[in-house]
């Protein structure tokens, strides 16, 4: 299978992205297009560069893991675009872009002479992508945004908790990277039409709307009972068939647990359970039967299940209950899933070999394209491809190029 | 803004979709084809079609709102799949499509003869795509998977929830809706290289998978503590600059709540909350000037922004803290979001008119193509593009497609 590696790089080749982006909502878009082959150069600041460089516990003079998880296979240049001859270096390299992506924060990017009016005019067909965090039109389209402010004003936070608790942040970073995969989807959706046409566009995104599109089920949920949805802990706020949810697995540590699902389609799940806990008899029992008589009793029979699963450590019972054919999943952590020989023979964890940081396994672009997922390859050093670029792009020679790290330029 | 919608739709037309996908993951990865122009056909049971429509507390004889939610800009045909005609006709449709999806449960999809290696054989340049619940090479390639046990086996759960508290399942569907995005940008990569050589793909994504994609910066976290990334209710599990977190608002209901972050980017946040909370002699305090300090003084800190945050209900929190200059967001319901005016004006949500389902307001696809998102037309009832899409695709008559509803093919 890993032979196959390579073959979604090809998927975007020759599409060449102007990243302007930095931290997680842009990067994480611009990755998936790098993830397919797209050619993605990020425009950094020659000092320090995207501030994800330096976050997240970064050791000195080292690049973050989170900025490495999010940049790989791109390419970085570095422009000071408090330079004239910074800015206009951007606009010779839009001039050459099919795509432009920036994230900065609201104004930012017309105030640098960067616009979508001023880009149009350089490059007509340039498709012209830019992330917020809420929309032109909203009633604070000028207020900052980050991932978790987003997850409250998006309505995330309010379906995810305990039932009687307060609103949880999930630790997913829907505001950033479910932001971007959404970005991502209409860029590529551009850059179908735009093959063989030039035809450019104007794409945004705000990523407080970009949370809506997560949670789509919870509006089904309100228009049904009339009012907000709700959190429900680890269970269906929209009830589901009893026994759902988490059940204590030994040895009773944080994330010992499996999740059991039997569903409202398929009488047989509660049947099999019954008789794999030992407790034929429940199966026809008129008081646990059907979903409606097990919603009456959902506790105890939580209780039943708990009984048995207590008996088994979470990866036992999920073997034990899904050969049973009921849906069942441990509840498993990211030391657990790293650890997981599956994941990297399958591709879906590689390890990138980055020179300072070491080698570094992390989750790679999940899709299999005829067989594999792309292979992996390392973020870049800050500059490090300045001369490929101005040189393959702008066709800039090698003392151009010197020229402009003299001056400060890059 | 309205005038522009359609913009979008036009990305991907001339597209064809052959959808064979039910309930969520693949719905909602098709959807989003359907929002950008593809012409996506829905091969349905002729006896109930997709179960997700008599589903989740749908009305006896209508379609329930998930249903509607993942399927507006879509089209269906009846097609009998235990009849030898219905898998013939399903073939003659690859023929003519662009794009075959599928999510049966594992082994289905060839147990019907419309494995890829038939398809392809029919269809040399087809992008055949599939949703499954666990990789293949992984031990649990044939067990069933659910959105919720994605959630559990893919790490979502352990890094949602109290500190101290059981893994939260989060009401955003991250198996289902969260997969479903990453193989629409998979699918739009191998459209793009398709788009003037006809070459054709295999696709396949794994819900467990996929949820690694959203936890990326969790496994950032791991690699730079040692050992698993865990819960921290509605704060940051890796720290952050405090205060960071959500603050209890008036009157007290259970979502309301003002997000306030202090980045660790800008210490003026923190210098800025002080004065509007009229503790001005705070800002420069040792005990709290730093990051690190606040670290140290975080319950302290949290008390005394509750004090301040206790007067104000949540909107008007939200206002006087994000005009300050502090990135800061409302907990927000999915009542609320429903009744905010600039999310209709936006195009961001849209009312789906569906005969016999009464106008449907809904979450639209929050990308603006061009000034506005696209525009919404309904889910197709069951068959309704029956005569349209056999005549259209297959050149099939009037006569032809009443004799194949009179044989129950359609």
């Amino acid at each position: 299978m890993v032979d196959a590696r390579g073959a979604a790089a090809g998927c975007l080749a020759g599409v060449r992205v102007l990243d302007l982006t930095q931290f997680e909502a842009g990067p994480s878009c611009t990755e998936a297009l790098a993830w397919l082959g797209a050619e993605v150069v990020k425009v950094e600041n020659p000092k320090g560069g995207d501030p994800g460089r330096g976050s997240f516990g970064a050791a000195p003079g080292r690049d973050s893991w989170y900025f490495l998880q999010l940049n790989a296979n791109k390419k970085s240049v570095t422009l000071n675009l408090k330079s004239p001859r910074g800015i206009e270096l951007v606009k010779e390299l839009a001039r050459k872009a099919d795509v432009f992506v920036e994230n900065f924060a609201p104004g930012a990017i017309e105030r640098l002479g960067l616009g979508y009016d001023v880009i149009r005019e350089i490059n007509p067909g340039i498709i012209y992508a830019q992330v917020k965090g809420f929309g032109a039109g909203s009633p604070f389209e000028d207020n900052l945004a980050f991932d978790m402010i987003a997850q409250a004003c998006g309505g995330i936070m309010s379906v995810s908790g305990e039932r009687d608790g307060p609103p949880v942040k999930p630790g997913a970073t829907l505001g950033d990277t479910g932001t971007g995969m959404l970005l991502a989807i209409s860029i590529l959706g551009a850059l179908y039409r735009r093959k063989g046409t030039d035809q450019g566009e104007r794409l945004e995104i705000a990523m407080q709307d970009a949370m809506l599109q997560y949670i789509r089920v919870c509006f089904a949920t309100q228009a049904m009972i009339g009012k907000p949805a709700g959190r429900a802990g680890a269970k269906l706020f929209s009830g589901g068939n009893p026994p759902c949810g988490i059940y204590p697995c030994k040895p009773g540590g944080p994330n010992d647990y499996v999740y059991i699902y039997t569903s409202r389609a398929n009488p047989a799940h509660w049947q099999r359970l019954a008789q794999l806990i030992g407790r034929e008899e429940l199966a026809h029992d008129p008081r646990y039967a059907t979903g409606a008589a097990r919603v009456e009793h959902e506790a105890e029979i939580d209780e039943m299940i708990s009984v048995w699963t207590r008996q088994h450590d979470k990866h036992e019972a999920m073997r034990l209950v899904g050969a049973a054919g009921i849906p069942a999943g441990a509840v498993l952590d990211t030391g657990e899933l790293l650890a997981d020989p599956t994941f990297e023979t399958r591709g879906i964890m590689q390890t990138m070999q980055h020179p300072g940081c070491g080698p570094f396994k992390m989750p790679a672009w999940p899709v299999r394209h005829n067989g594999a997922p792309p292979a992996l390859k390392p973020a870049p050093l800050l500059g490090e491809h300045n001369d490929d670029v101005l040189s393959s792009w702008l066709g800039l020679g090698a003392d151009a190029v010197k020229g402009l790290r003299k001056d400060g330029v890059i």
